[in-house]
């Protein structure tokens, strides 16, 4: 256990931590910042349900917690807010932008989890982009001295005057104030670029949308809803590629999970991007997360659910776990080819993973119906989202040494 | 329970069953046809060690004992010996050709197993068959009545004088007495071809070796331990491949397990039959015994063991399980390519394995070490050899409601 990370700690800020006897004796009085009794039993009942072993949980909203932080990378259009509300649900309370502040601000706040945008952190706006011809996603169009500061700032438990990039207007708008939060979430294009900001993330996730769904989906959306032809379609992905293979695409080697979204290989020809083949790649050894396996750990399994015990619907399920490299380095995969159509055929692929975070049995299939309008939610993407946020969890207890309670 | 089978089992032959007082009361004063009070703790801490639900057991060798009858087909020269000596192994006690009989004796006898040789039925000797020029293999060789008669004498646990094909003179020799077994195994080329012998079959069990695999087995056997050339071999299997394919492939149809051999997947161009895939296809539905499943019943999954935590050397073993239909009845199939080089791997593939009705973990694996010698001991044909041996104790049990006592 990190008994270090838990004495660094410790009252710094002028909020006492309530002492081991106030800890011991909330039933009887509890201090003002110790959890209400009727919330600590919930908590048991819940960690009992879950067979998580039973004692006394005292959550601790102090200036001396430890901040967490997360990082997303991918590039624009591919689905990171979805993710995100997925991520950030696994911890409760609707995430809202700043109260009163920027209706443009592209933050989100909940209880446990803010989300900043590293759109942020452009030093040119669209003006600027245009006249030196630099894209967004250009690194010279990025503020990295100024992420890193606040970035750092906030896992210090300072708050930060961040600016906000005006993606209505394309301009900078002032900055707003942000709070450090339990967890700090930076999603965006160029989270893992700057080795200082990348040091300072505890884990580091990477949605890796192949080419030819990013070109499917942005057909349906572009071409179907808003009318562009489909040469201009071409042409923007053209003009915006090798700047992403230039400085996007090259972070995912440094992530600890990567979700990959590739086409199906159930249904020959699938274009549409619909049926998706999505594969979570795992870094192994870390010490603040577990890979996910399906029934034997460290060996090479696929799996056809869809059979005499679960009835599916064409063209089914189809499971794939195994070891593998991922630019050197020791990972395991997790692939799921092709969608739920009914609850049933979820609860049955979560039963049989092992090593998911989740707190008690069908925590997974619990998040994924609370989601369910969500996009994703009857693919690999939806669940291996889930999982990345349960892992989010997992990261957030080994760190903190807190035990959060499933919502 | 097949409550029926045993008040069937009645007393009937002037040897008493033990009464349900002389059953509960053993441990006091064990009536004599009643297992030892050591021996009855020996089964119960067997059966502790395996997870059984402790009961008194009691061992009863009485001649209104029902005699149980296992069907084996396959071709000449194909390992049906070795099989043999893996299913009655199971039972315990060396089998041996009748003591002081004729030296060339196709019976084999052990405590609980008689196996008899179905050549023993051949309604023409050596000469008869050149004479009329009819193989082995055409029915019109074979003494159908005969066979049904005895198999259906001893079936009901009356002796019979059995003739003696004579293999070294190619003659029919006196017969010799068999007495009515516990386990009677009838082997041989015809055991389900007439429907009379059929039906008295309550296990019927064949052994498929596919075209390229006997080829290359016959090669390495008669070309290079006998010296013949390859054209004599091949005109040999030429010459026996009309009736083989008329008479003999077609019972596979009735079988309840069925091992299939065929040349391996994870080699290219291997022809030397040494490296083997081999299919275990189990009938489903049956009420005598449950099919293996590997990881989910009913599913389809794939294996490849050999990973992080099992270091194989090329070419590894892969395993494959699922539903299929076999001659439009419905099947499961467990298939397994390459072979065992460590005695941790046959562990390791035992530990994963479901329904195997082994009695304690590692059974397969203690039987499979007991014969290493034995041809097939590093490959699929040993493994399920030694799981269908299991199944012949499953029925067994099922039909006369007693307890084998692992060896």
């Amino acid at each position: 256990m990190q008994t270090a990370q838990l004495k660094a700690a410790a009252p710094a800020c002028g909020v006492a931590r309530p002492s081991m006897a106030a800890r011991s004796s909330f039933k009887a009085a509890p201090a003002p910042s110790v959890a209400r009794p009727s919330f600590a039993r919930r908590v048991q009942k819940l960690q009992k349900a879950a067979g998580v072993q039973a004692r006394n949980v005292v959550v601790v909203r102090a200036a001396d917690d430890k901040v967490v932080v997360i990082g997303l990378a991918a590039d624009s259009g591919c689905g990171k807010s979805t993710f995100m509300r997925r991520v950030t649900g696994i911890f409760g309370g609707e995430p809202k932008p700043p109260a009163g502040g920027n209706p443009d601000s592209n933050t989100l706040l909940s209880d446990m989890t803010t989300v900043i945008c590293l759109d942020d952190y452009h030093s040119l706006d669209r003006n600027g982009r245009k006249e030196k011809a630099v894209t967004a996603l250009d690194p010279r169009a990025q503020h990295f001295d100024l992420m890193y500061e606040q970035v750092k700032a906030l896992k210090e438990g300072k708050p930060v005057q961040k600016p906000i990039y005006n993606h209505v207007t394309g301009l900078l708008d002032p900055p707003e104030e942000i709070q450090a939060p339990k967890i700090l979430i930076i999603e965006g294009l160029h989270p893992f670029f700057d080795d200082r900001v990348n040091d300072l993330l505890d884990f580091k996730i990477y949605l890796d949308i192949s080419d030819e769904i990013k070109f499917a989906w942005k057909i349906q959306r572009d071409m179907a809803e808003r009318g562009h032809s489909l040469e201009s379609i071409k042409a923007s992905i053209e003009a915006r590629k090798p700047d992403f293979d230039a400085f996007i695409d090259p972070q995912k080697k440094k992530a600890d999970m990567i979700i990959q979204v590739l086409p199906t290989q159930l249904v020959p020809d699938e274009k549409e991007g619909k049926i998706l083949r999505v594969r979570l790649i795992m870094k192994e050894g870390k010490k603040l997360f577990d890979p996910v396996y399906l029934f034997d750990q460290g060996s090479t399994v696929s799996w056809i659910p869809c059979g005499r015990k679960l009835t599916c619907t064409f063209p089914g399920i189809k499971m794939f776990y195994g070891p593998d490299t991922y630019y050197g380095e020791e990972v395991s995969v997790l692939e799921m080819d092709g969608q739920f159509d009914k609850l049933e055929e979820l609860i049955y692929m979560e039963s049989h993973l092992s090593n998911t975070s989740a707190k008690f049995y069908g925590e997974i299939t619990q998040q994924m119906l609370k989601n369910s309008s969500f996009p994703g939610s009857n693919n690999g993407t939806g669940l291996f989202q889930t999982i990345v946020g349960l892992k989010v969890r997992e990261v957030y207890e080994r760190i903190t040494e807190k035990e959060v309670v499933p919502v």
